[in-house]
Formats: structure tokens, C-alpha cells, sequence
């Protein structure tokens, strides 16, 4: 063990996916580097992978066994895969939580609503204020990107600066907070920066990204033109959109009403923290209820299709005693992320079955991305001017995109995925280390790992079905009776035109009133028997391997 | 009932979703109709509503129950959707089923395996020659779509004629197959056309639709520069792309090897019917293995991401003694259809990992759409010039949107989804009838019912797992020691941190030796309240309400 100082980069996630970001920082003797963590937020679950997990969280064991050298966590921004772990990690919090107050507010919420103590989180100013966190000293820089005051990090150790762009774009009219600040930035590199951590997820993008200030215009038109009731979707957390979109509403004469917990708490966030001004008088949805449907406009969550958000809950029907009908219109002023596309069709189609008209990104320009496109990516290496980029914040095809585009640019890149540590501290980065990673479930009340098989017995039962066989054995191990069986999520009767579970008790009955004394007298080995059994016979009855739990009870 | 004869259209699958298409046509008396079925389609489940589940079938029950009125079926083309239920009805098979050549020569081999009479399949020439079934007369007129001899049925009946137009794109230079005619489209409109029943998919594509020959340039010219193995993917039925893509391939001097055996299937069929000529010669993956990577073109399945398809075994390592590695690409000639992203990203990302340079639609462009576009279905309109318009082959918002569309152009149309039977005898479409349709599961060998609850069960246990509670009681209606419960798809332990089975043993127990002797006596209301007790511990121990099966044995 080499007792020389190093500096080291390990995503624990983000780096691989886009989703659930944790990156750590280390400086100091090898295997005793002090560490700071960079966002801890979480991804969601869906039925082909994850069915019945309510969050996905990294897997932090890796830190959580090293907190002692833990100093600090950074929080760049209030969006849930960059914050929404924050409560879920409690060993991780005996060290200071820094954000700037916007994204500070947020966090409070969810460490009281996990019960934890809000005053773990700490404020920060932006740039030129910084905060000490053992050998680094971090500074939060605003960057434009979808939700208000996010920020890119500044983070000095003492092999050199390190740029950790958070999530951003180029924005230099944002509509609500700060203007991204070409000039602040290229001072930032000025004095050199060794390597840029550098958001990957519009690398594919080859157009230059376009502003939140150019929707306005669009919005208004649209909603001006609205015959009926409007009903308007986006990302809660995008406060500057959800400010277009209700003065779009205010200026065609209509009464602004919030649907959805999460949309109400952004704008409250907003307005607490002095960053949302001048946010047109909402009514709430009793009040709604009255207003006549050509002068209402209503902002609602479940952009995504999310079936029991706002939007989804009004094209099932009514929601919050508001009903959409023939001659409104709905607008989705947002993207559907890749892999959400069959719970936005579904609301599509129940809005048209309502003859409600839906307005998207295919029928005009209603929506901006909070990401920078590959121009604009292009332009923040060369503001920074890192001696590395180290791209983040994308699936393995991002950030292996965004390295060729650095090369291309002659700039020193390299892919480093979850997992892998980098030693930053030569000329170019080198592989460390590689750590165990992974992904933690929350699954009701309990954290399960993803290897732990549990998620995977549900998603076998979900495919295969589940067969129950119980047995009683005698005080002499012989079989008192038959064995029952219990299917569930099993055809009643395949080609027999027998029922199944009846085809089942009598083969498996057969089979142990032929079965040796060794074998009734051996758990195990009645478990694996009936197993195959009720695996061949369900296979020749109905075409299926179920999955079989065999229960044997011994009479003692 | 009304002794007067009406034309009516029913149809059973295909309109208010894309897939498993049946239409039913009939003419006669109110409920005496003689009736005619056009295609016999399936659909695909996934894991978000119908986990494992192989197929999805259109509820046929209407038809079965009437089908000594059935007259025959008749298959547009032979793309999954239209023809994949063919060999799974055998009850509809007592009338011929009637196709063109290679949709014919496809059908077969679907019989063939289902262990049916291929014979029932008749082989019809093109327009102008038609076909009798009952009071109908039928031709099939070519059209141009994305498998070699799509057609579209020209429906004469005592009340006027009616046009099917099946699955259609408007293109005159398709790479194989017939042109689209639009002389003679314009021909069969001049005596009158009563309805025209109209592909509704690409309804919300602005654009005019681009030809299949627009390609091989594009394509060929990806394929001169690629260095390293190309591989590339399309539905297999897209047996132009399949040439355009092997010709390409045989151009920059590579050998061709064709992997996945639907793909084989489908140029087999194109020889067989004399549809394909003058496609380059393949070789076999044994032979492929000693051909150097360069000089190498891999035409492969699974275009959509399915797992067990050729690209995505690519994907993951090995496949038929091919590996890919850095330096090779991979190209999508395709489109991915919404609900399939997730699948194909992963073998994006699977690739990226590999060094595998990914091409698709969005680096380039390398694929066209089979469907016509909103200003060729309006042409289509206007060369057939109908009475009215009757959208199919549509989601819910398609059929309404295509409807629009038809009155903007001052054509009277109506939104009829599965189920709705129209009566299309008077001047103007009205609904005859609501029949009830739905959806078949074909679940491992069984058919199974969409409401028989049967996947919905599955589900549950994916979402909330299944807890088993085993009790015996014995001939006094006592039980025999505690219950047993085992858990599958649970935490094993939660808050209490002892593990969730023995809580929820201790705490049945405990109940049942409280439990009265009238409680104990009546299995239905045990069976209630060690769920009830189940549902409650697991919720406060791990925050989830399994699903709960409880087997009381009696000892008699």
C-alpha cells in the first residue's frame, strides 16, 4: 500500500444508467482517502424487472463501510434521482448534507418524512462561496437544467480542480432562476481543471438544445385557441414550465388550478425559497369544481403516464370532482422517457375514448429538454477546458458516445462505469479499483438487495405460476391421506379436461404410496420428487412449469 | 326481427388497438346473416399485463357460436397480426381459408403445426379474379406494405360494394413485390364504393410516405464503410429489407449468413412462392464462423429486443458460434414499436459494452414505415372515393383521428371499435349492435380467458408475493400444533428483525387458541381470518399485503 496521496472518482451509481446518481470523491493514502458523496438519489421500478418495488436505491455498502472517512455529501439538485435517497440512508448521515436552498427545502421534507432530523441539511450560497469538506473545498456553480437552482460542483483537492457538472444545460433565458453563465464558467477553468465529470444523457442529440423562453409563445397560442377545459402536464419539479403554462393560462382568462401532491409542493418549495415569483393565484380543486370548463386550466402530475397521478386518475374519469370531456383538451408539455411509452398511450387512448383532444411534442413545439444536447455538451468541454472528461449520467451507450465525442476533440476520456474506481492524480486517469455496486430495493418497508432472489420469485411466480403441495406424514413417516394441492395463477383444466390440481393429487399420491421408507422418511428428497412430479405433469397438462413450494408436515 | 336484408362489419379484434386483427363482415337477414372473416390475427403480451402468457388471441366466441353462418376467411397478408390465430381455431377451419401465394404458403406451415389440414388454406390469384362465399364475391387487390403480397380485399355484396383496404403503404418502387396501382384503385372506386374500412396506424404521420427503394443507397453505402462484422436487424417478413440489406452486404463483397429461423422461414417462403428472386446466396452460421469479420454480413432476428431473438444472444455473448466485438456494428433497419424500448436499449447498452458500433433510425436514414402516412390514407380516400370511411387497424385515438380527418375532407366516417357492429346498409353508418369481445390467452397449451382471473392472480404475486398458511386439525376440530407459513417473493425479515414467518406463525397460533369452536368448525371462515391476521402482520412487519392461500386439512 503506497502511502503517496491520491485522488479518486467512484460512481456508486449513475454511471451505467440514468438514474439513481451517487459519486464519490476520495483524497488522501490509498485505502484512506477522505471521501465525499455526491448525490444519492434513487430510480424507479417497473414490472418487467422490479414488479411491486415501490424505489430502487443504490448500493452504498462500500461507503456506508468506510463512513468513518466520510466528510460530507452534495446534493447538486432537487430532482428524485439525485435527492430521493437522501432519507433512506441514515447511516450515512452523521455528516453534514450541503445544498443550495431550493434543493435544501426539498431535502428537508424527505428527511421529516423519514422521520430523521432536517437540520442535517445545510444551505449554500453558490459560487464564490465554498464549503470545506476535509482535503476538498466545494463550491456550488448554477447551471440551467428543469428544476430550479441546480448546480455544478467546483471541487478543489490538492492534486487539482475537479468539475462535476451536475445535470445542466445551456440556458441563457431559463424563464424561472439563474441564466447559465458562459463567462463564470470559463474563469472557472482558467486556472486549469483536471478532469470534468460531465452529464452524458443528450449525447445523442445532435441539434443545439433550445430554450425554456422560447415555449411561452407556443403555450399561450395553444391554450388561447382551447375551446374547453385545458389540462396541462409536465415534470413537477419544473417550476419554469409549470409558470408558462399557468400564465398561458391566465392570460386566455382562466382560473389556474394544481393537481397532484408533488406539483403543489414544488411551487410551495419555489415560493418558500424566494425562487418562484410572480406565479399566478391558483384556486384549489373544490373551487375548480365551479368555475365554468372554457375558464378553467388545470395543471396536473403523472407525465409519465404513473397510473395513479393526476392524470392518469382523469382519464380513468373523475378525479379531485373534475371530469374531462368531448371539446377539452390535455397537453403533455414534456418527453416520455424511453420505456414509459405503454402508460402514456394508455392515457392517451382513454382521453380520446372521452373525446378529449391531446396535444404533445409531435403536434407542435410544447417542451424543452433540461439536458444538453451534443453541441452544447461540446461547449461546456471547451469552457472548462478539463485535462479528462469523464462522462456520467447516462447508460453505457451515453457515456461511451460522449468519450469518442471527446477523443474526436482531442481531449483524454475514458469510460467509467458503476463500480469502477479511477485514480485521477497522474496526467491520465487509471483503473483503481473495482467495487462492488448494485442496486438496493425498496420493497413496502424493507431494504432487500437485488441478488437476494426475492424480486425474482415474484417475477417467476408472475411468468410460471405457483403450485402448493402439502403432505402429511404420520408418526410412522407414512402419508396420512393424499397430498393437497393449491394452484394460483394456473389454468383450471388443460388437456385431461380434468381439473389440474385433481390430475396433481393423484400422481403425487401414486408416486408416494409407491415410495420407499428412506425416501418419506428425507424431506428434502419428498420436496424434490413432488417438485418434479408437478412440474411434468403441469407441463403435460397445460403447457406450463410452474413454480412448487412443497410443505410436509410430520405428525410427531 | 326485420325480414329486410343488411350489410353489417363487426369486428372482433383490431379496432381500438394495433394487433390481432378480425373483421367480420355478413350479409342476410337481421341475425341470419351469412358472414365472411377477414384475418385471423394475434397480438404479443408483455410483462406489465400479461406475464406469461405466449398469446394473444381475439375472443372468437361470437363467430364460433354462429359459425354455420360462416361462409369463409380471408387473410390480407401474412404478418403475425392478420394471420398468427389461424392454427389456433380450428373450430372456424369447416370453411376454406383464402390467401395469396406466399401469406398462403405462410398459413400453411402454421397449420402444419398445429397439427391441422394445410389443405384448408386455397391460394387465390390477384384482382380481377374473385372468389364466391355466400352472397359476397371477394378480390384481392395488391397493395404495397412491408411483406411481399399484402392485399386489399374488394368486398361486392347485393348492397354495394365494400373496400378492406388491409395493411397498405402507397409506394410504387417497393424492391419486391407489386407497385401500388393507383390506375387501378381509381378503377374499383368508379362503380361506387360504399365503405372504405382503412389502416389507421400512421395516422398522426405528417409526412408523405418515403418508398422502400429510397434505402439501398443509404444502406449500402453504411455497410462499404463499416471495417470490422455488420449485423443487421428487420422484421423478419421484410423480405425487400432483407434483400436491400444482403445486397448491400454482397456488394462490399461479404458473405451473407441469415440467424434466427423466422428469418430463414420468410425467404424460404419468398423462393418458394417466386415473390424473392436474385437474393444473394447465403451461408450457414457453421460456415459463417470461418469467415473473417470483415468480409462477413449477419442478417439476424429480434429487432424489437426479444430476448431469445438472434441479436439479442448476440448481445449478451455468443450466438450460433458468432461473437461480436469492438470495431463491429450493429444496425437497426427498423423501428422499435412503443411498449419495446426497454428491450431494445438493453441490447443497445449490451452492445456498447461489447465496443459494438450501434446504427439506427436516428443516425440515419435506414428505414421507411410499411404503413401509409396521413396524406396517403387521404389519397387512398380519394382514389376510392367511399361513401363513408370506417377506420381499423388503430389504437382508440387513430380510429378518432382518422375520423377527423375523413370529415375534414367532407367524408362521412365513425370511430367503431371491437364490438361495435355497424349496419352499413342506408346511407349513413349505424350501430346495429354491441356484441362483447375481448381477448383470449393462450397460456402455456391453454386458452385462456382474459377475466378468468387467472393472470390477474399472477400479477398479484408479482406485486405483493405469496404467503402459504398450512393448518391441521385434527377429528375434534382442534389444531394440530401451530400453523406452518411459508413465503414466497417476501423479505424475510422486517421491522421486528425475527423473521416474518415465525411472527406470523406465533400470531396465527396464538389466534387459533383463542379461536371459538364454531370458528374452528367452518374452513370458510378460518380461511378469512388468518388472511385478515397475514395481510395485517406483513404490512406493519414488511409494509407489503401479500397475496394469502390457506389449506385447512381436516384429519377425518
Amino acid at each position: 500500500m503506497s502511502k503517496k496521496n491520491r485522488l479518486i472518482y467512484l460512481p456508486l451509481g449513475g454511471a451505467g444508467e440514468i438514474g439513481m446518481n451517487a459519486y464519490v470523491y476520495g483524497y488522501g493514502p490509498a485505502e484512506k482517502e477522505r471521501l465525499i458523496l455526491v448525490d444519492l438519489g434513487v430510480t424507479f421500478p417497473d414490472m418487467d424487472g422490479t414488479p411491486g418495488v415501490d424505489l430502487i436505491l443504490p448500493d452504498m455498502s462500500w461507503l456506508i463501510e468506510r463512513k468513518d472517512r466520510l466528510e460530507a455529501i452534495f446534493i447538486t439538485h432537487g430532482h428524485e434521482d439525485h435527492i430521493g435517497a437522501v432519507g433512506r440512508f441514515p447511516e450515512l448521515l452523521d455528516v453534514p448534507v450541503y445544498a443550495r436552498a431550493f434543493t435544501a427545502n426539498l431535502g428537508r421534507g424527505k428527511l421529516t418524512e423519514a422521520g430523521l432530523d432536517e437540520k442535517i441539511i445545510r444551505t449554500v450560497s453558490p459560487w464564490p462561496e465554498t464549503v470545506k469538506a476535509g482535503p476538498f473545498t466545494v463550491g456550488f456553480v448554477p447551471v440551467s437544467h428543469s428544476i430550479p437552482e441546480s448546480a455544478g460542483l467546483v471541487i478543489d483537492s490538492p492534486e487539482g480542480r475537479i468539475v462535476h457538472s451536475g445535470d445542466f444545460k445551456i440556458d441563457h433565458t431559463p424563464v424561472v432562476g439563474e441564466p447559465f453563465d458562459e463567462e463564470l464558467w470559463k474563469e472557472i477553468g482558467k486556472g486549469g481543471v483536471k478532469a470534468l465529470m460531465c452529464d452524458s444523457t443528450n449525447v445523442f442529440s445532435e441539434k443545439e438544445g433550445r430554450s425554456e423562453s422560447e415555449l411561452p409563445d407556443q403555450i399561450t397560442a395553444l391554450v388561447s385557441s382551447a375551446e374547453g377545459m385545458v389540462v396541462a402536464t409536465t415534470f413537477a419539479s419544473n417550476v419554469a414550465r409549470l409558470k408558462t403554462l399557468a400564465e398561458a393560462g391566465a392570460r386566455a382568462g382562466r382560473s389556474i388550478c394544481l393537481m397532484g401532491r408533488a406539483m403543489r409542493r414544488m411551487v410551495e418549495a419555489g415560493v418558500e425559497t424566494g425562487v418562484l415569483t410572480g406565479f399566478p393565484r391558483v384556486i384549489s380543486p373544490e373551487d375548480a369544481q365551479s368555475v365554468p370548463r372554457e375558464n378553467l386550466m388545470v395543471l396536473a402530475t403523472g407525465s409519465q403516464g404513473e397510473r395513479r397521478a393526476a392524470s392518469a386518475q382523469l382519464a380513468r374519469g373523475k378525479f379531485n370532482g373534475i371530469e374531462m370531456k368531448e371539446g377539452d383538451m390535455f397537453l403533455f408539455s414534456s418527453k416520455t422517457i424511453p420505456g414509459n411509452e405503454r402508460g402514456v398511450i394508455r392515457i392517451m387512448n382513454q382521453f380520446s375514448e372521452l373525446g378529449v383532444d391531446v396535444v404533445d411534442e409531435n403536434s407542435g413545439f410544447y417542451h424543452v429538454s433540461g439536458h444538453a444536447n451534443r453541441p452544447d455538451i461540446l461547449k461546456m468541454h471547451d469552457l472548462v477546458d478539463p485535462q479528462m472528461v469523464i462522462p456520467m449520467h447516462g447508460e453505457h451507450r451515453h457515456l461511451r458516445e460522449h468519450v469518442k465525442l471527446a477523443k474526436t476533440h482531442r481531449r483524454e476520456g475514458i469510460v467509467a462505469v458503476n463500480g469502477m474506481m479511477l485514480d485521477l492524480s497522474g496526467n491520465a486517469p487509471t483503473v483503481a479499483d473495482y467495487v462492488e455496486t448494485g442496486r438496493t430495493y425498496l420493497d413496502g418497508s424493507v431494504k432487500v438487495g437485488a441478488l437476494d432472489g426475492i424480486v425474482r420469485d415474484r417475477i417467476r411466480m408472475a411468468l410460471n405460476g405457483h403450485v402448493v403441495v402439502t403432505l402429511i406424514l404420520d408418526e410412522r413417516d407414512e402419508p396420512l391421506g393424499e397430498p393437497w394441492c393449491e394452484a394460483m395463477g394456473l389454468a383450471e383444466v388443460g388437456r385431461s379436461r380434468v381439473p389440474l390440481v385433481e390430475i396433481l393429487e393423484a400422481d403425487l399420491g401414486q408416486f408416494l404410496g409407491r415410495a420407499s421408507e428412506r425416501t418419506l422418511a428425507d424431506d428434502d428428497k419428498i420436496e424434490q420428487e413432488l417438485k418434479r412430479i408437478v412440474r411434468r405433469v403441469s407441463q403435460d397438462e397445460i403447457g406450463k412449469k410452474p413454480e412448487v413450494t412443497v410443505i410436509t408436515s410430520r405428525l410427531a
